[in-house]
């Protein structure tokens, strides 16, 4: 009904599956909070090289699951929770994952999936996927610490024009701006991540650990205390109309009308 | 007679454009001041949404007004009050701004003119558009907080090669690098601005608002004393000979003879 | 028999070759405690204004030398030794110098090579470099300050792939990929090279040696808790047998066998 966050381990490799059909596997809050406890369970197999992500059914995620918004986005106290319990504690796991994660990434990637994607190492997609976080279309914008990840990933420049200008870009342009490993025909993905995992697999693993830990202290400069003043309030805009307005519209399929 | 900065405002877009005819809408000391004055004032306007930075007749900025340099370069004191309060006070207001900054360029986009593209948030180019910052012909070096600007606009590797080598890079360089959206042909990229700044003009004011405040804090990474330390001594080049040198040569319309 | 970092001065013009015949240049501790010595006395040299790093032979660099590992490699102190003295007293004395590096790379630029690469300011390369650090094939991880380098220079995703996949990258992609300002036939590329070093020699060198302060102060982000406490112990590995296990195989000329 709201979706699953699938884990199958194979030999050293796991592959974690995204999956609400019929949504393109927009992630709902169980999702989130299952994608936390999927990659806290492989954190403590030793046996593991390896971890795959990828969207069940043609896509890797459409964002968030809409539906479910109107729920609790419209409180502070609520929203606040939602982005830096669920949200965050999913893709915090992801981040503090010690083996390298790599991405498969087909048709949208969008708001959610981005986030998702950006916890992962390496990133090969199909040709047809596309890229965006057109949320400022539904009233609110990023929360701060998932708009740092993301802008990390994909570059200052591409985050500002996603967000600013709810841009959506096709796999070639993100590869080009720095996002993608490989691009790869839709029917040949899968055998080029195949090769890619099989790669990793026959690498050092305690060298992966330790090179996923560098990598991890490096990303941790500490925040600034603008950075952190800013999430004090950034999610006073909860019960704003425009939030209200851009949320209502999307859900009764009609455009919104947004006024300064 | 030493340029202007105008300001137009058409409903909820703002443009605003660099003139100085005859000189490629060169930066005098006045223009900055101007620059600041424009984007405070944009500042309190709570039905702007989006702004529009370009330059007059097919160029965007050439860089500063050289024919001003001998009046204060050449002491410390006249030129660390430039450098920090003219030319910083029209960034850091351009930076400060809350709403969307659209760059159109066309032309030259040289040294005052990168630093201000640098401030905008996405970035359109005509392929005729050519990017640097030559200043080491002039014998002098790029101030240290707009030497950080540009580096982080432009990467670092393309702002060494730039201020180390003189180098100017066209505009399909630019977007390859990452300082660009995208690259049109010049009698096309007005158009392009328009679907862009109207696709901005759709969406949710307040979230681009919060999206904007949350990009500025991330990219207060706190200053390492390193970079304290450098902003105090950075203008005691002022009375060198090679800083007057460069610019003796410039005026003079011959080539600069430097030795270490 | 264990090569050498050799030193030209040529009018203002310094030329340093890495030098190491049957291997590729890889470098040898000596070959280290050359770079240093070798930019050290640079550092000294007002009259030098522009510095060339290339390698003899067709190549710029393959590594490290690995005949020479067993020595040192596999207790933690001797490890710490080499690379927080050696490797990194060579790396440092080139971050420090004060007038421009310019890369010419062909050939092989792996490992230690892609390190010195990233301590120069500009890099040319010729079509067939290749650029990688497939050091986990070997069974250990890159230490934390020179990932930190790498990471820097070639980009996060990239410096990910090359640790995590071992993954080895043409002079085409590692343009794209922002690492490289130009890519040239190999039999063109010393003009490319003689022609930057020429325009670099014509610029002001004071400006130069200011330019290259405030980038260096630029990257000096302050270190995070998370940084310092992790060089503490990141050479811990050296006793194991995944580390015993890469080198080893690389010397009997077999693949390794890696078990979690």
């Amino acid at each position: 009904m709201s979706g699953a966050v699938l884990l199958e381990i194979s030999g050293s490799l796991a592959t974690v599956t995204l999956s609400h059909p019929g949504k393109f596997n927009a992630m709902s809050r169980v999702m989130w909070r299952q994608l936390r406890t999927v990659f806290e369970a492989l954190q403590q197999r030793r046996d593991v090289r390896c971890v795959r992500v990828r969207g069940k059914g043609g896509h890797f995620c459409a964002g968030g699951d809409i539906s479910e918004y109107a729920g609790f986005r419209f409180d502070a106290a609520s929203l606040r929770d939602f982005h830096e319990n669920d949200v965050w504690g999913g893709l915090q796991a992801m981040l503090d994952c010690d083996v390298p994660i790599v991405a498969q990434i087909e048709g949208h990637c969008m708001g959610a999936g981005i986030e998702i994607a950006s916890c992962c190492d390496i990133r090969l997609a199909a040709d047809n996927a596309r890229f965006g976080a057109p949320i400022a279309k539904l009233g609110f914008p990023m929360a701060p610490r998932e708009a740092a990840l993301v802008m990390r990933a994909v570059g200052e420049l591409t985050a500002r024009e996603m967000l600013l200008s709810a841009a959506v870009l096709d796999a070639a342009e993100m590869k080009q701006r720095g996002f993608l490993n490989q691009v790869l025909a839709a029917d040949v993905l899968h055998v080029a991540v195949q090769d890619c995992l099989q790669r990793i697999g026959q690498l050092a693993p305690q060298a992966a650990r330790l090179n996923k830990a560098s990598f991890r202290a490096l990303a941790h400069a500490p925040p600034a205390q603008e950075a952190i003043n800013i999430i004090a309030t950034a999610y006073d805009y909860a019960a704003s109309g425009e939030h209200r307005e851009g949320i209502a519209a999307f859900m009764e399929k009609r455009p919104p009308a947004f006024c300064a």
